[in-house]
């Protein structure tokens, strides 16, 4: 029995990658004239018979395309969302979405229904916790995984998110410029490497113009505008008398200042608000919201490049991509006022 | 050759479901002792062979519920996701999401995706145009579909939704008891059934109230906070000069009264809204907002339960059901000022 030549040898004597072998003996646009006539001629010369019904069983594009995020009615995701269908060109492909809630469970149920479904491939902002193994399973049965937002220790694959440490010192420079001092960081959670980030951006920022770093005007809490509502009491009531209010992201930024105005105090006047995200609605809000613009539709846009140059055979270039975060400056942010 | 006995053989002669006789010989829980004793019997009379592996072909479960509405990123329909997820216990079932946009096409290619997938079941919110037969295509491959939000003339598929027609006029006839007498209505379109049940809620509200009913103060627009704060500019220039609005949803309300407070006017006070659907975020806007109380989590939840029922082999009851709205009187409504 004659042994059989892959397509792996192919691309090996020729110095290519086997996908664009593959692409090659499917006549696939992608991939020069040239250099498909060179990968055929070399096929031929090796032996290889090209069988056109395994090649359609393995190449076949459903055309569905798996993205995974903590949750989608996050205003932040669905923005990113957005930029993904844009890009991709939503009547070409059918989105499946999902919300894991952190569940890695959960997580590695929607990879599996994705590779039973013969999916292109999935963009996900991983699980707190997901093991590399589960995004491995994907990428060795031929679904690529671009990581978008949040990045895993130990994985390579292609990620886009914001520059987190970065984007909070602009937010706290901003306030430290106007001549704010008590500053707290109200809302999200220090437990993901994107809490860190963030929490390390407000510390370094305070450490570089030499204003002590209180443990106690952290106020961890929910990523919503409701946890922003719920903080504005306690924001209120801290014996150090902050002025000025950093928040995880617009969404609780915009509730912290309704609770603020509950309370008789004026946003933007009485107690400055930077948000975080640049959220569709952070310019339509009263007052309109200082923010850090987190670039998620280039986030979305970059991923979904990522991802067809994944499916048109690139494995270049893998790893993280930081996106810088840019300062956006509205009416939720003011000079210090003599002390109330 | 024996002619093969048939499932629906056996329901007929005992008057019950093909799906009670099925859950029956794999001796569902589902179904009564007795009932199953009799209907095991009735299958050795006839002769019926029970074929174990088409049985699991037939009725295995994936796990797999689809749910496509318009966009998932309106939080209207997050919340019903929301609802349907813990009513279906998010850990037991794996949930694909996908927007149609109103797009008939996109809706199909969903469709035939959960089919490809062998998915339990279907909760949709059918795109404009929804052609029945393609709800049906699901149906007879053993896939139920559920109706949310909107449902589809001549179509029978059990539907929950608000009865936006009472819904709206409880917003309009609250207004009309403040003592506004010029109403715009803001946002939303007249091309869905949804879009004039609302108007005509409206009308009729107005012309009970002997107030006539100005065209020119229709403002359709989209369903959208952006859309709301876009239509501020042409609410406040209107020649008649409207004291009140009632508005699509909480969203574009949102968006409206942010435009006003941009103008300089003080929604609640100067002019009154009223939102629609009471969202999570209506109470905690500023001012909060006066809304009606659409039933999301109902109509998630009845879903689910009948999503759950029809798994169980039930087929009853069909049909559309209403969700009885209720108002919720917060700030953003006042009484008439003296003209402006």
């Amino acid at each position: 029995m004659a042994q059989k030549v892959k397509l792996s040898t192919i691309a090996e004597t020729l110095g290519v990658s086997t996908a664009t072998v593959s692409l090659a003996l499917r006549d696939s646009p992608l991939v020069a004239v040239s250099t498909r006539d060179r990968i055929k001629e070399q096929a031929r010369a090796l032996g290889y018979i090209y069988n056109r019904r395994a090649a359609s069983l393995r190449t076949s594009r459903s055309g569905i395309i798996g993205v995974i995020v903590h949750d989608i009615m996050n205003p932040f995701y669905g923005e990113i969302l957005k930029a993904i269908e844009s890009e991709l060109d939503r009547s070409q492909y059918t989105f499946i979405l999902s919300n894991h809630y952190d569940s890695v469970e959960k997580q590695r149920n929607f990879i599996e229904t994705m590779l039973q479904l013969g999916g292109d491939g999935i963009i996900m902002s991983p699980a707190i916790g997901s093991p590399p193994e589960d995004l491995e399973l994907a990428e060795e049965n031929g679904m690529p995984v671009i990581l978008v937002a949040r990045t895993i220790d130990g994985v390579t694959l292609p990620g886009f998110r914001g520059d987190d440490s970065y984007g909070i010192s602009l937010a706290t420079n901003h306030l430290i410029s106007l001549g704010h001092k008590v500053i707290a960081m109200v809302g999200g959670t220090d437990q993901t490497s994107t809490g860190r980030d963030r929490y390390q951006g407000y510390v370094n920022a305070l450490r570089k113009a030499d204003i002590e770093v209180l443990p106690d005007l952290r106020i961890p809490g929910p990523r919503t505008r409701q946890g922003g509502f719920e903080a504005a009491v306690h924001f209120l009531s801290l014996p150090q008398k902050p002025t000025a209010a950093v928040c995880w992201n617009d969404l609780v930024a915009i509730g912290l200042m309704n609770g603020i105005a509950r309370a008789g105090l004026v946003p933007g006047v009485d107690i400055s608000v930077t948000g975080y995200d640049d959220l569709e609605e952070a310019s339509i809000a009263t007052p309109a919201l200082t923010t850090v613009w987190n670039g998620q539709s280039e986030v979305g846009r970059l991923a979904a490049r990522a991802l067809l140059d994944r499916l048109a055979g690139s494995h270049d270039p893998d790893g993280l991509h930081l996106i810088k975060p840019e300062m956006r400056i509205r009416q939720s942010t003011g000079p210090l006022k003599p002390r109330r």
